[in-house]
């Protein structure tokens, strides 16, 4: 196996090698009862106890009531960019959302099939590089849709605006990272691939009271209400996801939770950005103010050096440093699970360019 | 772990031993690369072959050409029930469906939502104990869906009708189990949980020259073109469910491919049926002729036998033999992976009833 490796992936990534250690024994044996976990019914006795903590766990990190629900279900933040507005354009057919990168435009161009779509702040006209910020939402809107964190430019909101409507959040790319007052969101969502699990399901947290309020003919795998209805067994859920979301969140409670992981990673973003402000050789891409503490975007000041530095955090065991291809450059993935002596070889790596 | 286990689940069920070891390691060091198949990137050079392969091996398989493409979704077979009409939905509007069972039904009833259905033939009359053959369809409708094999029930299609439009299919049940002219099919899916993997993933199978022939604005997700012209990665696929589709269809090319897999098969049910017929405890619940081959569904003729039966088969190891809820009695699956010798066990619980 060489150098142990330092993973900067950008999703899927790394997680607590406690998670790889369990789930690779539950697909030997699962919990001693003789049989593999992919080979149960996900109606056994074995397995409705995993999804019933999964659902239960989340509720208590994010230290939500139970006027919330939450469920794991497939197809990705891309099929809730459907779902969404499937189930929540109601009074009006109108929807405010706020497009801050790649992936919340993708939101916007899905829900524009189904309603009037005002996006109410963009920062497209600058590479997507910072949060918009001065925009309201009334509420003539039916919902209002934001984007937490952005992957791929490496933007993070900092603070979510009061709005006069319902406020459903992407959350794929920073959940679990730190502290938020959960209880001011309507509907958050979050493929688990990032901080809380293998590619696989997504999550969604949803304020039961928001459902059942549309004339729309739903269709069944579409519909909110009814996958609460089935406790998130409509259909045959994907399984080895669940479960290795499962432990990935039992990893998290049992280190001190949210705030505690929210500690650990400033501290990790700190260690980079200050490199970058510091060091000459570098130079961030995001603004400042919005930078995010998940996905740090940063690039040479001359690319001449390109070749030695790509050798340099190669030889060093570092791996998926490269920028998204729209951006370009670096990207490094400071998710839950990335320790910070990952984050310190990286550093020395800079430090010696 | 006590008595060896004969795992009859009805799905998510047993898969070849080789397929849990090999998933288990892939957990733990993917490929000897250092790092866990979970936390490598989708479009990593160490995972992008294994989705062309899992893609590939499906065609040599089932020997199909170019002229098809295979994909790996999520959502189960039920969001098929939804993206088939979305997208096969063209000239007419109306589709002709065969309702043979619990989820035969349920397409039907996605697709209502879309367009005029008319249901062909139905054996709801008969609890779905045999399969409707005394209907034609014309070229009136835009595609003609049926269901291969009823878990439930524990009936399957002996032979397909000939139609005067597209075919598509629900094979989720049977997939890979025996020898079929698939070239005679437009478009085929199967849930991936039964013969060809873990939960989390559904396969498609379509032929290239049917699509893009609606003007309905279909959602990204929603759209097979756009799943095809991003090969199966649109957006973050089920990385793990992928990597065991594609060992558990490895396992089943390196022993035999479909015809072996048949032979097996056959012999299997051939013990089992031959036993339910010759034993008067035991009668079975589908008509002979449209008898399933992987589910094979039967009752005791006298129930103040179950509790004794009920232990003797616990005690010699076998699991998921109860029958579902709406049917009763007992079902015993005998997909792919599942040895003539448990099948063996159960027999000889039945004579020493």
């Amino acid at each position: 196996m060489g150098t142990k490796k330092h993973n900067f992936s950008a999703g899927p990534c790394i997680l607590p090698q406690e998670v790889f250690q369990k789930a690779s024994e539950a697909i030997l044996d699962f919990n001693g009862i003789g049989l593999s976990l992919l080979e149960i019914s996900h109606r056994s006795k074995d397995f409705v106890p995993v999804m019933d903590e999964a659902r239960a766990i989340v509720k208590r990190l994010m230290n939500l009531d139970d006027s919330y629900e939450v469920l794991y279900l497939q197809g990705g933040a891309s099929l809730q960019f459907i779902m969404v507005p499937f189930n929540l354009l109601t009074k009006t057919g109108k929807a405010a959302y706020l497009d801050t990168g790649t992936w919340a435009s993708n939101a916007i161009k899905e829900a524009k099939r189904w309603g009037n779509i005002d996006v109410v702040g963009s920062s497209a006209d600058e590479k997507y590089s910072y949060i918009p910020k001065d925009y309201s939402v009334d509420s003539s809107y039916d919902y209002f849709h934001c984007t937490s964190n952005n992957t791929i430019y490496g933007t993070q909101m900092k603070s979510f605006p009061e709005v006069d409507t319902l406020k459903v959040c992407d959350m794929s790319s920073d959940i679990f990272s730190r502290q938020l007052d959960f209880s001011k969101f309507d509907l958050i969502y979050a493929g688990a691939q990032k901080n809380m699990g293998p590619a696989g399901t997504v999550l969604v947290v949803v304020k039961k009271d928001i459902l059942g309020k549309t004339n729309r003919d739903i269709p069944a795998y579409l519909d909110y209400a009814l996958h609460i209805k089935k406790e998130s067994m409509f259909n045959t859920p994907p399984v080895f996801a669940v479960y290795a979301s499962l432990l990935t969140l039992q990893h998290l409670e049992k280190n001190g939770g949210i705030a505690a992981a929210e500690e650990r990673n400033n501290a990790k973003a700190k260690l980079l950005y200050d490199e970058i402000d510091y060091n000459p050789n570098f130079e961030g891409f995001a603004k400042k103010e919005d930078r995010s503490v998940m996905n740090v975007s940063f690039r040479l000041t001359d690319k001449s050096k390109k070749e030695k530095f790509d050798q340099m955090w190669k030889d060093a065991g570092i791996n998926g440093l490269n920028g998204h291809r729209s951006v370009g450059g670096y990207r490094a993935s400071l998710y839950n699970a990335l320790p910070i002596e990952s984050v310190q070889v990286l550093v020395d790596v800079m430090k010696a360019l």
